[in-house]
């Protein structure tokens, strides 16, 4: 199953794709409610108030289709496959990893890390698909990064590799924009990371949440990122250094995750530089394909 | 003005101190918008619901009591002065400065910096007054550090100095609590910040927002940390190398701000170890005094 955001201001809902077609999610789980638990109120229309009444965790997408087809009322809420997908979620924080595939370290001068490197990313810098990439001209070279995005289902603190599972929501795309020469520059002087990967814009996230059941297990999925259609880099998440499941374990022994948190797990190698004018694409097969344009700031 | 967070559970409120005496605000602001508007709604027991309507935004507070004062009903608000206070709120984001006072760059053996240097820390991170800053001791050393804090009013993309004052709801205490050997090691192989200033209980956050009518212009104010009583910082907010509207008008010039985000605002000279058993108290005489005990992990 996969989900996401679509439409436009009071219309807008969540879209759900289950067995090959897109439902209206917001009036399934609405009827759901309705039907279940006696209560109509007003329809679900974001995946924030999901995530902090705990909605995100477990089986609940499933439970709803469920219960929805076996009283044969599934049908109805049966929409065409959306065009156009917006930010799927706000970000509640973003912590991303750095140098998290060998070849990546190597081709910015450094050895593969022996522990995760994480730094964090301003929530604001998050777009939608097809929303521009504003780049002003004076803080230079700037690369897009194509990553893996893991969404958080529950508060998790000290989680043991083996139960990460349990606090995954799902899996979308991130591109990691980031400022070169900036970035390269606060390295030098040993000063932080954040400004650099924080700049409005230069965090483009979606198109939608793939749920764990769409995703292979263990987590085995090509990453590409394309510039004006050109392939730039072309990986696998087996590449990365520390894998999802440590990731969780590591972050969260030091600092909790709550629903609605993003892990971006770091980008391959064959990082270069975009100008206004191009279009960048990511794509996971298995979530599909994020993509947005370059402007001037 | 200043404002705080009291009480147990359903019993929260936000109490509200104006000119000596302590109100209930949330059922004070009840009774305004019963009177004023004709709907008697729940009372509102948390600052992030009035951030996030808007209402940190100039002069609500004053308002709501003149309205009632008017009206001869301000009286039947008033309580007891509160003993404790709780966290204020969750900021949303928070964007730390890093050496913003010269003589605290020179005793970590670094140059006054040409610009603002901005990390991030994890807002799960904070803690209220009397609440532990717990200690893993595999973190080696741990120092607090006496920060004010700026806690954002209104969204701020791009704002001038001299406009920085709209964008204020008003000034808090930080305590930056860093894993000093973690954030050493990181600052030398030019690492992120992140991690050695995100440790779970190493932000504690209060005890109440002073609002501007509270705080001297420009803002000239004594800032202290004592441990166990004993006096180890002691600066005040004119020796910071960015003053307040300097750090808004950066800040927002690459990441937009918005309602219930908080700036800490680097911390002076005088930083120094601490270990379970030790009481932390950092002071601001026009806020007051935050004061965390240190336990073990």
């Amino acid at each position: 199953m996969k989900i996401g955001i679509t439409g436009t201001g009071d219309q807008r809902i969540i879209a759900l794709e289950s067995a090959d077609r897109w439902l209206d999610f917001s009036r399934a789980f609405q009827a759901y409610r309705l039907l279940k638990e006696g209560s109509a109120s007003e329809p679900v229309r974001d995946l924030e108030s999901l995530f902090m009444t705990g909605k995100m965790e477990g089986h609940f997408f499933r439970s709803v289709t469920q219960f929805l087809e076996a009283r044969h009322l599934l049908e109805s809420f049966v929409i065409n496959a959306p065009e156009r997908f917006l930010r799927p979620f706000r970000p509640g924080k973003i912590i991303a990893l750095g140098r998290n595939y060998a070849a990546h370290a190597a081709e910015t001068g450094h050895d593969a890390p022996k522990e995760p490197i994480i730094f964090s990313k301003s929530p604001e810098s998050c777009i939608g698909p097809e929303e521009p990439i504003r780049i002003d001209p004076t803080v230079g070279r700037v690369d897009p990064e194509a990553e893996l995005g893991v969404v958080i289902a529950r508060k998790a603190r000290n989680v043991a590799p083996e139960e990460a599972d349990i606090v995954i929501a799902g899996y979308t795309l991130v591109n990691d924009v980031t400022a070169r020469d900036m970035q390269a520059n606060d390295i030098k002087q040993g000063h932080p990371w954040f400004r650099s990967k924080s700049l409005d814009t230069f965090g483009p996230l979606g198109p939608v949440i793939a749920l764990p059941d769409a995703m292979p297990s263990p987590l085995e999925v090509d990453i590409e990122l394309r510039v004006n259609g050109e392939v730039r880099q072309k990986s696998n998440t087996t590449k990365m250094i520390f894998k999802v499941p440590e990731l969780v374990a590591y972050i969260s022994r030091y600092v909790t995750l709550l629903p609605g948190d993003l892990i971006s797990t770091g980008t391959p190698e064959g990082i270069a530089p975009i100008q206004p004018g191009d279009m960048v694409e990511v794509t996971v097969p298995q979530i599909g394909t994020l993509r947005n344009p370059v402007t001037p700031a």
